[in-house]
């Protein structure tokens, strides 16, 4: 499997944790292997409850036709939320590639019911990073994900 | 039932409508019936593939605590996509009141299995709107929910 994705979206989590933010990046790649899109989660940065990494993404990617993202891959250093998922399916995106889903576990099954295909990496780097920012700040991490901390 | 949520969310469709945008719109309010964010659409207005109207609203809001999504009602002119719902599910926002969901049916019975309170209003301004919009800009429209014109 190509990790490229993966590496970049650790590359977006990181600059996320640099900024004093929730650490979790993602990017979306075309059929070529080029960029359409890259983010991190931008809660604290931007006080917004809806800019989650892949969300971000999305946005850098700006508008496109219905084919570019029934071609593209997704990949995110965490497990996609419940939002995150629904974006996933509305966009018909065919593919996701998960940095890690120990943290916190979300709409995978979804993804997967819905004929979306999965792969969870399992990166110790991704791992890492998320449970000492939650170590850090769980008010902020919890927030995020609807949860009282 | 108040059907003020409706109301207002159908006067932020038509400000969507009015600027050359997609228009429909939402509105979020507590459980003291106060707002807590509104919206409308912005893909054309501000070229964002994920502005939808229920996004927008929550990103009106701003960052809340969890227990105030938990009592909360979000109300949209049109039946929410699955992006939507899946953000009405991580926030666990308990109630949503739909103007119609006969231009578009979203993902209503998702949102019913995991316990949310779904109403359509089956409201004839809601749909006259939207009609009059797809047949003036089907492309705008498909973009939106992913699909080809």
């Amino acid at each position: 499997m190509d990790l490229r994705g993966i590496e970049a979206a650790l590359e977006e989590a990181k600059k996320g944790y640099n900024e004093g933010g929730i650490p979790i990046g993602s990017v979306i790649l075309n059929d070529q292997g080029e960029y359409l899109g890259l983010g991190h989660n931008q809660r604290i940065q931007k006080s917004s409850p809806t800019l989650h990494a892949e969300i971000a993404a999305l946005e850098d990617a700006g508008r496109q036709k219905s084919d570019i993202y029934r071609r593209a891959t997704l990949y995110t250093t965490l497990s996609p939320c419940s939002m995150c998922t629904g974006a996933i399916l509305l966009y018909k995106i065919p593919r996701v590639v998960i940095g890690e889903n120990s943290n916190f576990k979300g709409d995978e099954d979804l993804l997967r019911n819905r004929g979306v295909e999965v792969t969870v990496v399992d990166d110790e780097e991704c791992k890492n990073l998320m449970r000492r920012f939650i170590e850090e700040k769980p008010e902020e991490w919890y927030e995020d994900i609807g949860e009282a901390s």
